[in-house]
């Protein structure tokens, strides 16, 4: 039996999910949020989908450990490829971004015209066609691989000639197909929001949505947990985000306090 | 005992290795390799020395297993890190890059200021100022962390505006300092060749020379073959080259085919 006041599990290959937590702490102040990000083996993205499982697997079952009473899949990788898997595998509920991703572009778009920029592996999987097509027979998705972002976002690079050229190579094919929408489709992209709107609107059209799934995903998480009568009636005491990663919890830390907006405590380490 | 006709371990985080395996063939043809690169957790270079560590004992563990008779690291941040835990944990000799690296930016050098272009990893672990201090009192290393080449070079974008700049900006400090000497310290860089070179003759100076360790290595392997009397004294039959990875065989197969010159036959996949 979950209990409401159990803290919610989140996980992502690295700091990504980060954007994610941020935006679930603006929808559900009350609750504790615990993120485990596994930095010993970032990327995800370029990886096969039998490693993203196995790799996906270890990390929700460490959080299920952990007695969270539920798991959100902050990492759209991971989302297109292992939710079924983790949710036989595993006894608590577990939420996705991409879907939220999906419904969020398919409000945003007047064409029917859907491009998405994400990991080669989220591309690969054919997860947002197979999502928006669920939820509408008159959009059609256009997938971009664009596998430099990730390390790009994990090194900082956010602004600058360097990530401008990388984003407006991968922007190319999608302004080509008329797209109307563009869905950052990997938890590390809104690290670099400012850069790639930008360019979407010089060089896709001045009209053209970005959207990315946190806040989305963050409203689902909420409804889920109102639903269910998991949400935390009681505003959680300090120390709201535990945050716990698999490599080199001191440069995280760094990261994680600029990104959050304060202070976020000491960054634990384990070993999966 | 090792038998000469054994063949040799080569490992690496992912698809650098094979510039040294290039190396290799061409001073030792009479000699099979077993190539293991682990692309399930690349790259090695922006994660903590522990976790590398671990991941290297991992690879070698395996490669032992396959009865070689000696161990080339072809990975600077494991070379790095790394060489005494695995002399210590494994009963096999065990060769890396980093000696023979710091030994052929000393003979290229005139000035004794060295530049060393690698990973966060082999930076911080001051492995390259140490290995040159033990061979000269009058050389000095100026160290450059460059952590997007490895994934600029796992993608294949080697030439145009992007890594262009990106080369630019790592080799601003090198050209600052009044280096004479470029080495590659990490074995993916020799994909990127061409462009770093043409960089450091126009930015650095048109006197200024790049190196890599991979043909040093592969003199090094030689003379510790030939002095332990295990070089294999008859030519290899066919398939000298045996390629295993952790991910993704075919994408690998693909870039290995085109690097390494010819056909690469199967490349087969083990889970570390």
């Amino acid at each position: 039996m979950m209990r409401a006041d159990a803290p919610l599990g989140v996980f992502d290959s690295g700091l990504g999910g980060l954007t994610v937590v941020r935006a679930l702490r603006a929808a559900l102040p009350n609750e504790r949020i615990v993120y485990l990000g596994d930095t010993a083996r970032v990327p995800y993205g370029t990886k096969g989908s039998n490693t993203v499982v196995k790799y996906a697997l270890s990390c929700a079952r460490y959080l299920v450990g952990e007695n969270v009473k539920a798991l959100v899949i902050a990492c759209n990788t991971v989302s297109a490829v292992a939710p079924e898997r983790l949710r036989v595998e595993l006894d608590v509920p577990v939420l996705g971004v991409v879907e939220p991703g999906a419904r969020a572009a398919l409000a945003a778009t007047k064409t029917g015209r859907i491009g998405v920029l994400a990991t080669a592996g989220t591309i690969g999987s054919l997860a947002y066609p197979r999502a928006v097509a669920q939820m509408s027979t008159r959009a059609e998705v256009v997938g971009q691989a664009a596998p430099l972002l990730v390390p790009l976002a994990e090194e900082g690079w956010v602004e600058g000639e360097v990530p401008r050229l990388v984003v407006r190579r991968y922007l190319e094919p999608l302004a080509c197909a008329g797209v109307d929408v563009v869905v950052l489709g990997c938890t590390h992209y809104p690290i670099l929001r400012p850069l790639i709107e930008s360019e979407v609107h010089a060089r896709v059209g001045h009209h053209v949505a970005v959207v990315d799934s946190a806040h989305a995903t963050a409203n689902d998480v909420r409804s889920f947990l109102l639903a269910r009568e998991l949400a935390n009636p009681r505003p959680c005491s300090t120390d709201s985000v535990r945050l716990i990663v698999t490599d080199l919890p001191r440069t995280f830390r760094e990261v994680a306090s600029r990104f959050l907006g304060d202070d976020v405590g000491e960054v634990e380490q384990v070993d999966l």
